[in-house]
C-alpha cells in the first residue's frame, strides 16, 4: 500500500492529511540532547549514521509522524565541496565568504566519499522505517549560494544579491555548479532508500521577480527534470520560502510534486495560484506550536479549512524552534488526526 | 491641476508613472551627510524643523522626484507617547522591551507636544513644495509593536509573535492604543499639509494569515476609516511588507487608495490579486539600483511592463540603501520619465 505521504504527492487529497514537521528532529527533544552531547562538532553529528539514523527517527517513534526526515543540514553539501563550514554555538554557520576563484575550485570529485556518512543513515533509517515515508534533502542552490557569499546567515543577503546584479556570469556559474551537485546529491539519496525529497530555497523570497525565475526556479526545474530521467516515482517536493505570488508560476515551471507554504501565506490564495495537482505542504506558524493551546487550535483548523479537498501534506511554515514543548507538538499531532 | 501621484491615487494609470524612492532622503547623499553633522542625535535630527524640513526636500530638488516624503522615524510615535528610544550607531533604534503595565503607560496626551516639531517640519516642507505631493507617514501599529516588544530590531519577532498568541489581550490591547495613537498623529499631519500619508507595516509579513487579519489589515481598516471621516480627499497608501498571497485581501478589506509591493513579490500577479482601483506602488529591489547599468534597466523594464495601464507609482520594494551612488537614482528616473 502506497504510504500516505506519497499518495498526497500524487496529488490525492487524503482525509486527514498526513503530517510531520520541519525541523522534527532537534534541541526540543530531550532524547535528542541526550545524543547530541555524544557527539564533537555539528558536523560529525550529521556525518555519523548511528546517531543521525537514531535522531531521524526520534520524533517519528514519539509522535507518529507520516515522514521522516534525513537529519542533515543543507551546508553538507558545499562543505563535501571543499568548501570550508564550522558550526559555532550560538552563531551558526560560519564559511569562507566566497569569492569568484572559489567556484572552481569547488570539486564535485570529493562529494561521492564525503557524504557516504550520509548516504549510509539513509539506508539505516529506510531500514528502520514502518508507515512513515523518508524524506531526503538539499539545500536550494540559491540558498546555498548566499551562505557561502555572505560566509554564514544575513539579515538581508545584501552581498549575495548585489553579487547577482553586478557579476552575473559568476553567479550563474556557482549556481550552476551548485544545482549540478545537488543533483548528484539527490540521487545518490534516493539511490540509498528516500522515498521523496525537498529542496529548501529559505531565502528564495528576497529576490526580485526576474532573479527568483533564474537562481530559484529554473535550478529547480533542471533538478526535477534531472531526477525524474533517472527515479521517475521519487517525487520533489520544493521550499522557495517566503516565494509567495512567484508560488504559481514556480509549481507550474518547475514540475514539482509538491510546495512548501510558509507561514506568512495565505494557504487559501496560493491553493488558487498552485495548480490542483500539486500538493501543499504546510503552513502552521511554529509560535503558534510554541504557545499551544487555544492559538495552537486556531491556527490549525484555519489551514486544515482553508486546505481541505486538496492535496495537502501538514506541516509548519517554518522549523520547530528549540522552545517547543514537546507536548504541544503531540497535541498538534492528535488535532490533525482527529481532523 | 491635480498632482500626478494624487491622480494615481485615485485609481487612475498615468503614464509614464509618478516616481519617488522610499528613503528617498538619506546617507546615500552628500548633502544629507552635510547637514547630517549638524544635529546630535538621530531623534534631535528629526524634531528640528529647520534640519528636517531641507533633509525631505534634498531628493526632491536633485532628483525632480513626484514626492516628497517627510523625513521622520515610524518610532516618533511611540517615543512622542512617553516609550524610551535611542538610536546606537551602526546598531539601529534600542527601546525598552515593553511589559503588559508599560501599555497603560502610553500616554496620548503627550502626543501633541512631542510631535509639534514635525508638524512643523510638514508645514514647512508643503510650503516649499511645487510639483511633487507630499507624504506623511507612520508605522503600522504591528511594526511598532514589534519594536516595542523586542526593545529594537530583530531577525523573526518571535517575542511578538509568542506575545500574540499567548497574551492575546494584552497584545490586542497594545494594538488599540498603537492605532488610536496613530490616527491622531496621521490626522495632525494632514492637518498640517501631507497630501496622503502612508502606513508602514514593515514586519507584517511574519504573522500568520489569521494574526494578519487581527494585527495589520483590522488595525489598518480602522486608520482609514478614521482619517476618511475627517479628510475624506487624502489618500492613505497601506504597505503592510512581504504580505504577498494576503495583499488582495488587505486592500479590500482596509479601504486603503494604493499598496506599496515588496520586492519579492511578482507585480502581474499582484495586479490579478489587488482590486484595479487600488494604486499599486513598488518594487524595484534596492540592490538593483545600487548595481545600476543593464540589471538596473532590466529590471524596471520589467516592472514597467508588468504594470502598464494600470495605477501605478514607481518606487522601490524597500528603502534607498546607503551606498547607492546618486547617479544611479537620476539614471533611475530618467529611465522611468522615458517609459
Amino acid at each position: 500500500m502506497t504510504k500516505r505521504l506519497l499518495r498526497v504527492l500524487r496529488g490525492e487529497a487524503v482525509w486527514p492529511p498526513p503530517v510531520w514537521l520541519m525541523r522534527q528532529a532537534g534541541r526540543y527533544l530531550p532524547e535528542y540532547r541526550a545524543l547530541r552531547a555524544r557527539a564533537g562538532d555539528f558536523i560529525s553529528l550529521c556525518t555519523t549514521p548511528a546517531l543521525a539514523s537514531e535522531i531521524t527517527l526520534q520524533p517519528v517513534r514519539r509522535f507518529g509522524l507520516d515522514a521522516a526526515i534525513l537529519f542533515s543540514d543543507i551546508l553538507i553539501l558545499p562543505w563535501a565541496l571543499g568548501h570550508g563550514l564550522r558550526f559555532v554555538e550560538g552563531e551558526g554557520p560560519v564559511l569562507p565568504p566566497l569569492k569568484p576563484r572559489d567556484i572552481d575550485a569547488l570539486d564535485p570529485d570529493r562529494l561521492g566519499d564525503a557524504v557516504a556518512p550520509v548516504l549510509e543513515t539513509v539506508r539505516r533509517v529506510r531500514g528502520a522505517l514502518g508507515e512513515a515515508a523518508l524524506i531526503g534533502f538539499a539545500g536550494g542552490p540559491f540558498t546555498v549560494a548566499c551562505y557561502m557569499i555572505e560566509g554564514g546567515g544575513s539579515k538581508d543577503h545584501a552581498r549575495t544579491r548585489a553579487m547577482a546584479y553586478r557579476q552575473p556570469q559568476d553567479f550563474a556559474r556557482l549556481i550552476a555548479r551548485l544545482t549540478e551537485a545537488t543533483i548528484v546529491y539527490l540521487a545518490a539519496q534516493i539511490a540509498a532508500g528516500a522515498e521523496a525529497v525537498m529542496l529548501f530555497d529559505s531565502w528564495a523570497g528576497v529576490l526580485s521577480p526576474l532573479l527568483f525565475r533564474a537562481h530559484v526556479a529554473s535550478p529547480a526545474a533542471r533538478i526535477v527534470a534531472a531526477l525524474r530521467e533517472a527515479h521517475p516515482d521519487v517525487p520533489v517536493i520544493g521550499f522557495p520560502r517566503l516565494a509567495g505570488t512567484l508560488l504559481g508560476a514556480y509549481a507550474t515551471s518547475t514540475g514539482v510534486a509538491g510546495v512548501g507554504v510558509d507561514t506568512g501565506s495565505d494557504p487559501a490564495v496560493i491553493a488558487r495560484l498552485v495548480p490542483d495537482a500539486t500538493a501543499l505542504q504546510g503552513n502552521l506558524d511554529p509560535l503558534a506550536l510554541l504557545a499551544g493551546g487555544a492559538a495552537l487550535e486556531r491556527e490549525v483548523q484555519g489551514i486544515l479549512e482553508a486546505l481541505r479537498g486538496r492535496a495537502h501534506i501538514f506541516n509548519l511554515g517554518h522549523g520547530v524552534v528549540p522552545d517547543t514543548p514537546p507536548e504541544h507538538v503531540a497535541a498538534l499531532v492528535s488535532l490533525v488526526r482527529r481532523a
